[in-house]
Protein backbone atom coordinates (compact mmCIF):
# COMPACT_ATOMS: atom_id res chain seq x y z
CA UNK A 1 0.00 0.00 0.00
CA UNK A 2 0.92 3.35 -0.56
CA UNK A 3 -0.77 5.07 1.63
CA UNK A 4 -1.33 4.32 5.52
CA UNK A 5 -3.85 4.57 8.18
CA UNK A 6 -1.57 7.13 10.03
CA UNK A 7 1.33 9.01 9.71
CA UNK A 8 3.13 11.52 12.15
CA UNK A 9 5.15 14.33 11.53
CA UNK A 10 6.12 16.12 15.39
CA UNK A 11 3.97 15.37 17.86
CA UNK A 12 0.77 15.15 15.71
CA UNK A 13 -0.89 12.37 13.93
CA UNK A 14 -2.57 12.07 10.83
CA UNK A 15 -5.19 9.69 10.26
CA UNK A 16 -6.45 8.83 7.27
CA UNK A 17 -9.86 8.88 6.38
CA UNK A 18 -12.10 6.13 7.84
CA UNK A 19 -15.60 5.01 6.84
CA UNK A 20 -18.05 3.44 8.43
CA UNK A 21 -17.46 -0.34 7.84
CA UNK A 22 -17.76 -2.78 11.06
CA UNK A 23 -15.11 -5.37 12.07
CA UNK A 24 -16.34 -7.48 9.51
CA UNK A 25 -15.32 -5.02 7.21
CA UNK A 26 -18.90 -4.65 5.85
CA UNK A 27 -20.66 -0.91 5.79
CA UNK A 28 -23.00 -1.04 8.97
CA UNK A 29 -25.07 1.51 6.72
CA UNK A 30 -24.30 2.75 3.01
CA UNK A 31 -26.04 5.59 0.75
CA UNK A 32 -27.39 8.74 1.10
CA UNK A 33 -28.37 10.84 4.18
CA UNK A 34 -31.99 12.60 3.49
CA UNK A 35 -32.76 9.76 1.05
CA UNK A 36 -31.19 6.07 1.92
CA UNK A 37 -30.61 6.72 5.34
CA UNK A 38 -32.36 8.83 8.37
CA UNK A 39 -30.54 11.02 10.33
CA UNK A 40 -30.49 8.97 13.57
CA UNK A 41 -29.16 6.10 10.77
CA UNK A 42 -26.23 8.68 9.61
CA UNK A 43 -24.95 9.20 13.01
CA UNK A 44 -25.20 5.47 14.19
CA UNK A 45 -22.62 5.77 10.74
CA UNK A 46 -20.65 8.52 11.94
CA UNK A 47 -20.14 6.88 15.63
CA UNK A 48 -18.99 3.65 13.64
CA UNK A 49 -16.52 5.55 11.82
CA UNK A 50 -15.05 7.18 14.71
CA UNK A 51 -14.83 3.43 16.27
CA UNK A 52 -12.71 3.00 13.63
CA UNK A 53 -10.32 5.87 14.24
CA UNK A 54 -10.35 4.33 17.55
CA UNK A 55 -8.66 0.99 15.92
CA UNK A 56 -6.35 2.90 14.06
CA UNK A 57 -4.99 4.90 17.01
CA UNK A 58 -4.82 2.29 19.20
CA UNK A 59 -2.47 0.23 16.62
CA UNK A 60 -0.44 3.06 15.93
CA UNK A 61 0.12 4.39 19.40
CA UNK A 62 -0.22 0.62 21.30
CA UNK A 63 -2.33 2.49 23.67
CA UNK A 64 -4.88 5.06 24.09
CA UNK A 65 -3.53 6.89 26.56
CA UNK A 66 -0.65 8.38 24.49
CA UNK A 67 -3.21 10.60 23.30
CA UNK A 68 -3.09 13.98 24.26
CA UNK A 69 -5.89 15.53 22.81
CA UNK A 70 -8.54 15.52 19.75
CA UNK A 71 -7.20 18.24 17.75
CA UNK A 72 -9.29 18.75 14.88
CA UNK A 73 -12.26 16.64 12.97
CA UNK A 74 -12.91 16.90 9.10
CA UNK A 75 -15.66 15.28 8.21
CA UNK A 76 -17.97 14.48 5.11
CA UNK A 77 -21.82 13.34 5.11
CA UNK A 78 -22.75 11.71 1.58
CA UNK A 79 -25.93 13.80 1.43
CA UNK A 80 -29.25 13.65 -0.08
CA UNK A 81 -29.76 16.74 -2.97
CA UNK A 82 -31.06 19.61 -0.46
CA UNK A 83 -29.87 17.89 3.42
CA UNK A 84 -28.46 20.02 5.05
CA UNK A 85 -28.29 18.51 8.82
CA UNK A 86 -24.79 17.37 8.18
CA UNK A 87 -24.05 18.60 11.60
CA UNK A 88 -26.45 16.43 13.61
CA UNK A 89 -25.01 13.56 11.77
CA UNK A 90 -21.28 13.97 12.45
CA UNK A 91 -22.61 14.61 15.82
CA UNK A 92 -22.64 10.52 16.69
CA UNK A 93 -18.32 11.17 16.02
CA UNK A 94 -18.13 13.92 18.39
CA UNK A 95 -20.05 12.71 21.25
CA UNK A 96 -18.40 9.42 20.92
CA UNK A 97 -14.71 11.10 21.11
CA UNK A 98 -15.70 13.07 24.01
CA UNK A 99 -17.25 9.85 25.98
CA UNK A 100 -13.81 8.16 25.44
CA UNK A 101 -11.72 11.53 26.17
CA UNK A 102 -13.53 13.83 28.16
CA UNK A 103 -12.29 17.25 27.92
CA UNK A 104 -9.52 16.49 25.73
CA UNK A 105 -11.92 14.48 23.17
CA UNK A 106 -13.04 18.12 22.33
CA UNK A 107 -12.19 19.40 19.12
CA UNK A 108 -12.48 21.89 16.13
CA UNK A 109 -14.46 20.61 13.58
CA UNK A 110 -15.81 20.78 10.07
CA UNK A 111 -19.00 19.02 8.69
CA UNK A 112 -19.02 18.97 4.86
CA UNK A 113 -22.36 17.68 2.71
CA UNK A 114 -21.05 15.96 -0.46
CA UNK A 115 -22.70 13.73 -3.36
CA UNK A 116 -20.70 10.59 -3.29
CA UNK A 117 -17.79 8.85 -0.96
CA UNK A 118 -15.81 5.66 -1.66
CA UNK A 119 -18.14 2.26 -1.80
CA UNK A 120 -20.98 4.65 -0.78
CA UNK A 121 -20.21 5.16 2.86
CA UNK A 122 -22.85 7.39 4.46
CA UNK A 123 -20.03 9.10 6.35
CA UNK A 124 -15.69 9.46 5.65
CA UNK A 125 -13.99 11.25 8.72
CA UNK A 126 -10.40 12.14 9.25
CA UNK A 127 -8.77 13.34 12.24
CA UNK A 128 -6.11 15.29 13.77
CA UNK A 129 -4.39 13.73 17.15
CA UNK A 130 -1.50 15.07 19.77
CA UNK A 131 0.25 12.61 21.18
CA UNK A 132 3.11 12.06 23.32
CA UNK A 133 5.71 9.36 23.47
CA UNK B 1 -20.90 20.48 23.08
CA UNK B 2 -18.38 18.37 22.33
CA UNK B 3 -16.43 20.40 19.61
CA UNK B 4 -15.38 23.56 19.68
CA UNK B 5 -14.91 26.60 17.71
CA UNK B 6 -10.93 26.65 17.90
CA UNK B 7 -8.53 24.34 19.37
CA UNK B 8 -4.83 24.99 19.79
CA UNK B 9 -1.62 22.38 19.64
CA UNK B 10 1.71 24.09 19.80
CA UNK B 11 1.55 26.97 17.90
CA UNK B 12 -1.07 26.02 15.31
CA UNK B 13 -4.73 27.17 16.01
CA UNK B 14 -7.39 25.20 14.18
CA UNK B 15 -10.34 26.79 13.73
CA UNK B 16 -13.77 25.14 12.82
CA UNK B 17 -15.79 25.70 9.93
CA UNK B 18 -17.43 28.90 9.75
CA UNK B 19 -20.38 29.12 7.62
CA UNK B 20 -22.09 32.61 5.76
CA UNK B 21 -24.62 33.92 8.77
CA UNK B 22 -24.37 37.76 10.18
CA UNK B 23 -24.00 38.61 13.93
CA UNK B 24 -27.69 37.83 14.36
CA UNK B 25 -26.83 33.61 13.41
CA UNK B 26 -28.89 34.49 9.61
CA UNK B 27 -27.51 33.41 6.68
CA UNK B 28 -26.68 36.42 4.69
CA UNK B 29 -27.03 34.67 1.43
CA UNK B 30 -28.59 30.40 1.27
CA UNK B 31 -28.33 28.32 -1.46
CA UNK B 32 -25.75 27.50 -4.13
CA UNK B 33 -24.13 29.58 -6.28
CA UNK B 34 -24.84 29.29 -9.91
CA UNK B 35 -28.35 29.02 -9.93
CA UNK B 36 -29.67 30.35 -6.59
CA UNK B 37 -27.41 33.13 -6.11
CA UNK B 38 -24.64 34.71 -8.35
CA UNK B 39 -21.14 34.85 -8.06
CA UNK B 40 -20.95 38.31 -6.47
CA UNK B 41 -23.35 37.12 -4.09
CA UNK B 42 -21.27 33.82 -3.81
CA UNK B 43 -17.92 36.22 -2.82
CA UNK B 44 -20.05 38.46 -0.19
CA UNK B 45 -21.22 35.01 1.55
CA UNK B 46 -17.08 33.88 1.20
CA UNK B 47 -15.93 37.48 2.61
CA UNK B 48 -19.00 37.13 5.87
CA UNK B 49 -17.50 33.35 6.55
CA UNK B 50 -14.21 35.23 7.13
CA UNK B 51 -15.40 37.81 9.04
CA UNK B 52 -17.35 34.86 11.32
CA UNK B 53 -13.59 33.02 11.56
CA UNK B 54 -11.92 36.62 12.46
CA UNK B 55 -14.89 36.19 15.45
CA UNK B 56 -13.50 33.18 16.97
CA UNK B 57 -10.10 34.35 16.51
CA UNK B 58 -10.65 37.26 18.06
CA UNK B 59 -12.40 35.32 20.65
CA UNK B 60 -9.51 32.98 21.35
CA UNK B 61 -6.78 35.21 21.28
CA UNK B 62 -8.51 38.41 22.50
CA UNK B 63 -6.34 40.87 19.95
CA UNK B 64 -5.59 39.33 16.70
CA UNK B 65 -2.29 41.17 17.09
CA UNK B 66 -1.33 37.48 17.91
CA UNK B 67 -1.71 36.13 14.83
CA UNK B 68 1.66 35.29 13.20
CA UNK B 69 -0.27 34.77 9.98
CA UNK B 70 -2.86 32.67 8.36
CA UNK B 71 -1.52 29.52 7.34
CA UNK B 72 -4.08 27.38 5.35
CA UNK B 73 -7.64 28.16 4.23
CA UNK B 74 -9.73 25.16 3.06
CA UNK B 75 -13.19 26.71 1.13
CA UNK B 76 -16.12 24.85 0.38
CA UNK B 77 -18.69 26.20 -2.37
CA UNK B 78 -22.33 25.25 -2.65
CA UNK B 79 -22.56 24.60 -6.18
CA UNK B 80 -25.03 24.47 -8.64
CA UNK B 81 -24.33 21.31 -11.20
CA UNK B 82 -21.64 22.22 -13.41
CA UNK B 83 -20.80 25.28 -11.96
CA UNK B 84 -16.66 25.53 -11.60
CA UNK B 85 -16.00 28.72 -10.54
CA UNK B 86 -14.92 28.05 -7.10
CA UNK B 87 -12.09 29.78 -7.16
CA UNK B 88 -13.78 33.26 -7.75
CA UNK B 89 -16.19 32.88 -4.96
CA UNK B 90 -13.44 32.31 -2.40
CA UNK B 91 -11.14 35.16 -3.49
CA UNK B 92 -14.07 36.67 -1.12
CA UNK B 93 -12.35 35.23 1.40
CA UNK B 94 -8.69 35.60 0.82
CA UNK B 95 -9.02 38.84 -0.64
CA UNK B 96 -10.28 39.86 3.48
CA UNK B 97 -7.35 38.09 5.06
CA UNK B 98 -4.93 40.09 2.93
CA UNK B 99 -6.55 43.29 4.09
CA UNK B 100 -6.86 42.83 7.55
CA UNK B 101 -2.97 40.54 7.75
CA UNK B 102 -1.24 41.94 5.06
CA UNK B 103 1.63 39.99 4.37
CA UNK B 104 0.87 37.52 6.85
CA UNK B 105 -2.74 37.24 5.14
CA UNK B 106 -1.80 35.12 2.41
CA UNK B 107 -2.24 31.74 2.91
CA UNK B 108 -2.39 28.35 0.85
CA UNK B 109 -5.39 27.49 -0.07
CA UNK B 110 -7.83 25.10 -1.30
CA UNK B 111 -11.64 25.98 -3.48
CA UNK B 112 -13.90 22.86 -3.52
CA UNK B 113 -17.03 22.66 -5.07
CA UNK B 114 -19.72 20.61 -3.24
CA UNK B 115 -23.22 19.85 -3.97
CA UNK B 116 -24.35 20.52 -0.11
CA UNK B 117 -23.39 22.20 2.82
CA UNK B 118 -25.05 22.85 6.46
CA UNK B 119 -28.03 24.89 6.75
CA UNK B 120 -27.50 25.37 3.00
CA UNK B 121 -24.68 27.96 3.51
CA UNK B 122 -23.22 28.56 0.06
CA UNK B 123 -19.98 28.34 1.60
CA UNK B 124 -18.02 27.14 4.46
CA UNK B 125 -14.36 27.76 5.48
CA UNK B 126 -11.85 26.02 7.89
CA UNK B 127 -8.66 28.03 8.98
CA UNK B 128 -4.98 26.80 10.14
CA UNK B 129 -3.22 29.79 11.73
CA UNK B 130 -0.02 30.30 13.35
CA UNK B 131 -0.18 32.06 16.91
CA UNK B 132 1.94 33.85 19.02
CA UNK B 133 1.95 33.92 22.62
CA UNK C 1 -2.40 37.24 -5.75
CA UNK C 2 -4.05 36.64 -1.98
CA UNK C 3 -3.17 32.74 -1.94
CA UNK C 4 0.09 31.40 -2.60
CA UNK C 5 0.93 27.71 -3.94
CA UNK C 6 2.76 26.71 -0.64
CA UNK C 7 2.97 28.13 2.89
CA UNK C 8 5.37 27.07 5.75
CA UNK C 9 5.00 26.87 9.42
CA UNK C 10 7.51 25.19 11.94
CA UNK C 11 9.28 22.09 9.61
CA UNK C 12 5.29 21.92 7.70
CA UNK C 13 4.49 23.05 4.08
CA UNK C 14 1.27 23.43 2.91
CA UNK C 15 0.81 23.15 -0.61
CA UNK C 16 -2.86 24.68 -1.90
CA UNK C 17 -5.24 22.49 -3.61
CA UNK C 18 -3.55 21.49 -7.50
CA UNK C 19 -6.02 20.82 -10.54
CA UNK C 20 -4.95 18.32 -13.12
CA UNK C 21 -3.31 20.70 -16.10
CA UNK C 22 -0.43 20.25 -17.97
CA UNK C 23 2.32 22.58 -18.46
CA UNK C 24 0.81 24.62 -21.19
CA UNK C 25 -2.12 25.21 -18.44
CA UNK C 26 -4.63 23.54 -20.03
CA UNK C 27 -6.51 20.61 -17.86
CA UNK C 28 -5.58 17.21 -19.36
CA UNK C 29 -9.08 15.28 -18.70
CA UNK C 30 -12.07 17.74 -17.83
CA UNK C 31 -15.46 16.73 -16.29
CA UNK C 32 -16.62 13.82 -13.75
CA UNK C 33 -15.13 10.43 -13.22
CA UNK C 34 -18.00 7.87 -13.86
CA UNK C 35 -19.48 9.54 -16.98
CA UNK C 36 -17.28 11.90 -18.76
CA UNK C 37 -14.24 9.81 -17.75
CA UNK C 38 -13.18 6.55 -17.16
CA UNK C 39 -11.23 5.32 -13.69
CA UNK C 40 -8.29 4.93 -15.74
CA UNK C 41 -8.25 8.76 -17.10
CA UNK C 42 -9.41 9.47 -13.44
CA UNK C 43 -6.10 7.88 -12.32
CA UNK C 44 -4.16 9.52 -14.93
CA UNK C 45 -5.56 12.98 -13.76
CA UNK C 46 -4.41 12.21 -10.38
CA UNK C 47 -1.20 11.50 -11.67
CA UNK C 48 -1.03 14.91 -13.05
CA UNK C 49 -2.14 16.72 -10.39
CA UNK C 50 0.99 15.17 -7.98
CA UNK C 51 3.20 16.22 -10.80
CA UNK C 52 1.96 19.84 -10.20
CA UNK C 53 2.63 19.50 -6.16
CA UNK C 54 5.92 18.32 -7.22
CA UNK C 55 6.34 21.37 -9.12
CA UNK C 56 5.36 23.61 -6.77
CA UNK C 57 7.63 21.76 -4.07
CA UNK C 58 10.67 21.60 -6.60
CA UNK C 59 9.90 25.65 -6.66
CA UNK C 60 9.90 25.97 -3.05
CA UNK C 61 12.54 24.20 -1.89
CA UNK C 62 14.90 24.13 -4.71
CA UNK C 63 15.68 20.77 -3.93
CA UNK C 64 13.13 18.31 -3.63
CA UNK C 65 15.45 16.39 -1.95
CA UNK C 66 14.78 18.84 1.52
CA UNK C 67 11.51 16.70 1.60
CA UNK C 68 11.50 15.00 4.91
CA UNK C 69 8.13 12.82 4.46
CA UNK C 70 4.86 13.57 2.52
CA UNK C 71 2.51 13.56 5.75
CA UNK C 72 -1.00 14.12 4.18
CA UNK C 73 -3.10 13.86 0.93
CA UNK C 74 -6.63 15.43 0.79
CA UNK C 75 -7.77 14.37 -2.81
CA UNK C 76 -11.26 15.41 -4.06
CA UNK C 77 -12.79 13.46 -7.32
CA UNK C 78 -15.44 14.97 -9.32
CA UNK C 79 -17.66 12.12 -8.88
CA UNK C 80 -19.98 11.19 -11.50
CA UNK C 81 -23.61 10.09 -9.64
CA UNK C 82 -23.42 7.29 -7.93
CA UNK C 83 -19.48 7.06 -8.25
CA UNK C 84 -17.78 5.11 -5.44
CA UNK C 85 -14.86 3.88 -6.44
CA UNK C 86 -12.79 7.15 -5.55
CA UNK C 87 -9.71 5.23 -3.81
CA UNK C 88 -9.02 3.40 -7.34
CA UNK C 89 -8.16 7.08 -8.75
CA UNK C 90 -6.39 8.28 -6.28
CA UNK C 91 -4.21 5.53 -6.42
CA UNK C 92 -2.68 7.30 -9.42
CA UNK C 93 -1.52 10.32 -6.68
CA UNK C 94 -0.44 7.71 -3.94
CA UNK C 95 1.31 5.39 -6.17
CA UNK C 96 3.56 8.46 -8.01
CA UNK C 97 4.63 10.07 -4.60
CA UNK C 98 5.82 6.59 -3.47
CA UNK C 99 7.76 6.91 -6.92
CA UNK C 100 9.50 9.78 -6.08
CA UNK C 101 10.10 9.39 -2.43
CA UNK C 102 10.24 5.79 -1.42
CA UNK C 103 9.04 5.28 2.16
CA UNK C 104 8.64 8.56 2.78
CA UNK C 105 6.44 8.69 0.01
CA UNK C 106 4.08 7.04 2.29
CA UNK C 107 1.60 9.49 3.43
CA UNK C 108 -1.99 9.30 5.16
CA UNK C 109 -4.88 10.34 2.73
CA UNK C 110 -8.16 10.96 2.02
CA UNK C 111 -10.36 10.29 -0.60
CA UNK C 112 -13.66 11.84 -1.05
CA UNK C 113 -15.96 12.46 -4.13
CA UNK C 114 -17.66 15.54 -5.01
CA UNK C 115 -20.21 17.38 -7.45
CA UNK C 116 -18.08 20.12 -8.54
CA UNK C 117 -14.26 21.44 -8.66
CA UNK C 118 -12.81 24.27 -10.07
CA UNK C 119 -13.01 25.23 -14.03
CA UNK C 120 -14.12 20.96 -13.98
CA UNK C 121 -10.48 19.43 -13.38
CA UNK C 122 -11.52 15.98 -12.35
CA UNK C 123 -8.74 16.20 -9.31
CA UNK C 124 -8.25 18.02 -6.98
CA UNK C 125 -5.17 17.26 -4.04
CA UNK C 126 -3.85 19.25 -1.52
CA UNK C 127 -0.37 18.14 0.56
CA UNK C 128 1.22 18.45 4.05
CA UNK C 129 4.59 17.86 3.84
CA UNK C 130 7.73 17.92 6.26
CA UNK C 131 10.59 19.49 5.13
CA UNK C 132 14.66 20.17 6.12
CA UNK C 133 16.41 23.39 5.88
Amino acid sequence: FTYIPANRTGNLLYLSGQDARDANGVLIHEGKVGSDLTIEQGREAARQVIINCLAVLKGYLGDLDRVVKIVKLLGFVNSAPGFGDQPYVMNGASDLLVDVFGENGRHARSAIGTSDLPFHTPVEIELIVEIRD
